[in-house]
C-alpha cells in the first residue's frame, strides 16, 4: 500500500461512489450511496463529505496521510473555478461551488473534474493506458463520456470543456440529441441509445427475438441487445453493427485529431468485450488511412466501474504535483 | 526590428517560399523559387539551403544573429526525427532527412513541421490568434491542412501526426478521398474539391453561368466559384453552401474535441471573406450546443500566404526556448 491517500468521489445521477485510493492507484476501501438529487445540492454535498470521512475512517489511516478529495461529476463544469455549471442528471445543481464546499466540509483540499475525464484519467493512471502518454477514452454508458490525455495530462481546453467526444457529429442531419445538435455520437453509440433504437424498431414493427424480453419491449437494455447479438438475432446484429460503425468513425476522427497511442472503450457497452472490440476494429480498418501506417491501438477498459473514483483521486495527486 | 532572426521555409508541391523573420514575427525579406520536385530531393534540398542563405544575405544581418531554419513541409512527417515520411505533392521524397540535411548545408540548427501546423503557428504567433492560447486553424487550399495550438504549443500526438482535421470524416460513406478514407472534410471543403464538384456537376448536365468559364469547364477554380456565388448562380450557391455546412460540422467537432478559444479559417478559400465566414458561422449556429454558452470565435486568417514561413521561423524560435 502507498504512503499517502486521496479520496475519490464519483457523483452520478443515481449514486455517489466514494473510495480511499492510495498513491499507486489501489483502492483501500470503497462504498456508495444513492444520490437522490431531488433533495437538492446541499444534501448531496453533505453526503459527499460524509462518504469521504467514512472511507478514511474505515481504512483507519490518519487524516494527515490523506492529501485531499478528487471529485468527478457530470458537466459542463469548471475545474478551475470548482463549479458545476449545469448537469442533465443533477437538475438542481446550477452553478454549485461543489469543490470548495466539499473541501470546507471535509477539511481537505479538493479538485473537480468532468466524470468522463476522471474515468479517462483512471484508465490512464492504472488501467489500459498505464504505459502510454497519449490516450483517448470513450465511456459508453447512459451517454458517451470522454477524456483525452495529452503528454500525460488531461486536455482541458480554453473553456475547460475539451474532449466532449460524445457530442461530436458523426452523422450530419442525423438523430436529434438532447444537447440540441443533430447526429451526435451519443445518439448512435451510448448504451441507452442502442437500446432505444431497438425499442423504436420493434415498436415500428421490426421482428426480433427481443420482442419477448421479460418486462416488455420498453425494458430492453444494451445487455439484452448484446445477448441477442450473440444469439444471432438479425435486428440486434444490425443495430449493434451500426453502433460499432459510428464508434469506428469516432475512433478514426479521434485518431486524426489527437493522434493518440491508444483509444480505450469503457462503460456499460464495453461489457460486450470482443463483440464490441472486434466490430469497432473491423469497421475502423475499412477506413484505414493510406498516408501513415502507425495507428492507435483500440482496446477495452480494464478498471471498470472504479475508473471514476480512482481517476478523481489520481487528479488530486496530480494537482499536488502541479501537473 | 527584432534582435535575432530565423529563416522560415515553406516547401510545397509548386514553390519553395523562404523568408528571414525577426523574433517578433516580422518578415525582413522574402522570396520563392519553383520546387520542381521531379528533380528529386537532393536538388530541392540544395535550393532550400540556397534560399536560406539568400534571405540572410539580402537583409545583410550577420549569420550569428540568425538562430536557425524552420521548415514547413507536407506530411506525414516526423518533427522529432526531422524526416519527411512521404508526401503526395513531393512524390520523390520518401524518408528524406530534410531537417538535418538543410541544417548541414546552411550550417545552422533546423526544425521541421507539417505545413498545416506551421501555418497555424504563424497565425497563432502574429495573426488572428495572437491573443489566445488555444486555437484551431483550417487551411482551405489544395487540401485542407490544419494545426491545433494547446496552451501555446502545437499539438503533436504520439505518432506526431495530430491535427489532420482535413482527414476527419464528416460524411460517413461519403466521397472517396485520396487518403483511402471516405467522407473526409477535404473532399467537401478544400479549394480544389469545391471546384471539382462544380466541374463534375456541370459535366453531368447541371446548368450554371460557370459553363462559360474562359478556358472551359475544366479550368474552373474556387475563385470562379466564389465570383459565381456573389452573382447569385444557383449551382455555385448550392455547392458553396454545402462546403460551408461541412466546414461548420468540422468547426463544431473541433470545438467539442479541443474546446479552443478561436477557430481560424485560412488558405485560398478564405479569400472569399464574409461569404465564407458568414455561411460557416450561420451553419455552426444551427447546431448550437445547449449545454454551454461559451463557444469558439470563428474568424478569418490574417497573415495570408506568409503564415507558413512565419510559423516555421516561429517554431525555430520556440524550439530554442524549449517550448
Amino acid at each position: 500500500m502507498g504512503q499517502t491517500f486521496a479520496v475519490g468521489l464519483d457523483v452520478g445521477g443515481t449514486d455517489v461512489k466514494a473510495a480511499l485510493v492510495d498513491d499507486e492507484g489501489t483502492i483501500a476501501f470503497k462504498t456508495s450511496r444513492p444520490t437522490e438529487p431531488a433533495r437538492g445540492a446541499d444534501a448531496v454535498l453533505a453526503d459527499m463529505a460524509d462518504l469521504s470521512q467514512t472511507v478514511v475512517a474505515e481504512v483507519g489511516v490518519s487524516k494527515s496521510s490523506v492529501v485531499g478529495v478528487g471529485i468527478g461529476a457530470p458537466g459542463p463544469l469548471s475545474p478551475r473555478r470548482g463549479i458545476i455549471l449545469k448537469a442533465a442528471n443533477l437538475p438542481r445543481f446550477k452553478n454549485v461551488p461543489i469543490r470548495d464546499e466539499v473541501s470546507r466540509l471535509v477539511g481537505l483540499p479538493a479538485v473537480l473534474a468532468n466524470d468522463g475525464n476522471a474515468a479517462a484519467y483512471g484508465e490512464f493512471w492504472v488501467g489500459a493506458g498505464r504505459d502510454v502518454a497519449d490516450m483517448v477514452m470513450l465511456t459508453l454508458g447512459t451517454g458517451v463520456g470522454a477524456g483525452v490525455i495529452v503528454e500525460g495530462r488531461l486536455l482541458s481546453g480554453h473553456f475547460e470543456n475539451a474532449a466532449e467526444l460524445g457530442h461530436t457529429v458523426v452523422q450530419p442531419g442525423g438523430l436529434l440529441c438532447s444537447c440540441g445538435q443533430r447526429g451526435c455520437l451519443e445518439q448512435y453509440a451510448s448504451a441507452t441509445n442502442v437500446a432505444r433504437r431497438v425499442i423504436d424498431a420493434i415498436e415500428a414493427g421490426a421482428e426480433s427475438s427481443l420482442s419477448n424480453t421479460p418486462g416488455g419491449v420498453s425494458a430492453i437494455t444494451s445487455k439484452h441487445l448484446v445477448d441477442a447479438v450473440s444469439q444471432g438475432d438479425p435486428l440486434a446484429k444490425q443495430i449493434w453493427e451500426d453502433a460499432c460503425r459510428y464508434l469506428a468513425i469516432a475512433c478514426l476522427n479521434a485518431e486524426r485529431s489527437f493522434n493518440p497511442a491508444m483509444i480505450v472503450l469503457g462503460g456499460g457497452m464495453s461489457a460486450a468485450g470482443a463483440l464490441l472490440l472486434d466490430s469497432v476494429r473491423r469497421n475502423r480498418d475499412q477506413h484505414r488511412w493510406s498516408l501513415m501506417d502507425d495507428i492507435a491501438e483500440i482496446v477495452l477498459a480494464q478498471v471498470g466501474n472504479d475508473a471514476g473514483v480512482i481517476g478523481a483521486a489520481g487528479l488530486m495527486f496530480a494537482d499536488l504535483r502541479g501537473d
